[in-house]
């Protein structure tokens, strides 16, 4: 990691190169692309490389699973009794560890789901700051050509309710934007620790059956002492799937406690995150409305 | 890990499909495969699908890179200093996330560079089977037509050589096989290990510094608290620094003692399992001649 401790492009233009400066950039369908409201088209972006990363673990899980197969089959033909066996028993290793990677994969898509609710709040909040400008656009404009005009009432009470409207929305965006930006990130950390656990106890007791292969060279004409290690082969394979059956995810939420980091807000009644709440927006819609 | 313990397709027949059963099978460049002597064709596609398996993480990594642009620069865009603050680090996080990922395809690289050995001796080693089996069914022809021919003593002289040379192959296929095979494994289990360890580093690294970004809800039109966290978080991204530096490899070759499984045989002059050392093979086909 003996990197900036940024990784963006450089700069404060927020419109830099959006792929690390080494990589060919990805070509993402530019037409879709450009069809979102431009509030939402980054998280767009980002939504669509997720997909490509969970293709790619997907793929990898896909490989491993044909390589345990082939493996296994190999070490049949060899006819060598030992290779046949521990073959076939890493085989089935390396396939819970394909396993592992596609599980890993689903959990990505969980995350993603999450992303797409900021993205959706996103694209919900652009009309709201679109409606406010033209209204403040229009005052402006009928102020310069016909300051007495009576519209200008209607329309400033309309500016009112739009700004009002649009605070509602810009918290309800930051509430979403925060609460499911560190659910989906940190559910992609878990599933990571998780994949990560399991696979080293699968490669640790992968080792272990390497380990029963004697691989003392033999001279011509010489043949190998008899292959007896396969009961205990079997025996690795069970220790692993008890290993396996054991694991648990760490119980504390986060490594560092939440509480040190972010002191308690004082509990007051806050505007619920989950932005289909349409009652509570409402009421505090009108409250504002009251001390407008 | 509820499955059976091998992974065979079924049957004894060493030819059955090379996919797992559920999945959609792998198709194979058909040509080039067949071009392959049959001792060295399943094998062959082994080397393939390891590829493809190389290139999915590959793929991932690059995928996870692109993602921690695209997160950190989306964080900018929204004009929230936590927000912005929070998803660069974790961009950073997820970035060597993505290398970590790269290493671990090369590595996959390397490992697959060890079976391709045992390839080329299961090429080189199918000539010799061939060259033997074609001289005994000519003695065996030339028995029956001209039983008193001169030429039956040349062949079996021919035979006892190809005999002779075949045993020094299969030893070298033997000894070549277990340890390339052990090889390739071990170091594919060591750097899915090793790609584990430090991925959880970074993964739970990655969560404190989301435990920074409070996502309490705020009401319309509150503003929330000032971030204050900047340094807190750089210092996290030190310390994840610190643990990925500190970070080392298991000292013990294997997790189970190798000793206990496989006693020491007393030293003999065995081949060198190196297929290029000639000198040596020529030695011991003279003692093997010498015998006959």
């Amino acid at each position: 990691m003996n990197r900036a401790l940024s990784i963006r492009s450089g700069g404060k233009s927020g419109k830099g190169s959006s792929s690390g400066s080494q990589l060919p950039s990805f070509s993402f369908s530019s037409l879709r692309g450009q069809s979102q409201p431009e509030l939402s088209r980054k998280l767009f972006k980002l939504i669509k490389s997720e997909n490509n990363l969970i293709n790619a673990h997907e793929a990898a899980g896909r490989e491993r699973i044909n390589i345990a197969t082939q493996l296994s089959e190999w070490g049949e033909q060899t006819g060598d009794d030992a290779i046949s066996d521990i073959s076939d028993k890493v085989g089935v290793v390396l396939s819970e560890i394909g396993e592992q990677e596609d599980t890993y994969a689903h959990a990505l898509d969980d995350s993603r789901g999450r992303l797409k609710s900021i993205r959706n709040t996103e694209k919900s909040v652009q009309p709201s700051r679109d409606g406010k400008a033209k209204i403040s656009d229009e005052i402006a404009k009928l102020k310069m050509k016909e300051p007495e005009s009576a519209r200008l009432v209607v329309l400033e009470q309309e500016l009112v309710r739009a700004e009002a409207e649009n605070l509602v929305a810009e918290a309800q965006l930051s509430n979403i934007t925060r609460q499911k930006l560190k659910e989906a990130y940190d559910a992609e950390f878990l599933a990571t620790i998780e994949r990560a656990e399991k696979q080293i106890i699968l490669a640790k007791h992968g080792r272990r059956l390497l380990s029963l292969l004697d691989d003392t060279p033999v001279i011509p004409g010489d043949t190998r002492p008899n292959y007896t290690d396969s009961s205990q082969a079997r025996q690795i394979l069970n220790d692993c799937e008890d290993d396996l059956r054991d694991w648990r995810p760490e119980v504390e939420p986060y490594d560092a406690p939440v509480e040190e980091t972010s002191p308690a807000k004082e509990k007051q009644p806050a505007l619920d995150v989950e932005a289909d709440d349409g009652a509570k927006e409402t009421e505090t819609e009108t409250k504002i409305m009251g001390s407008a």
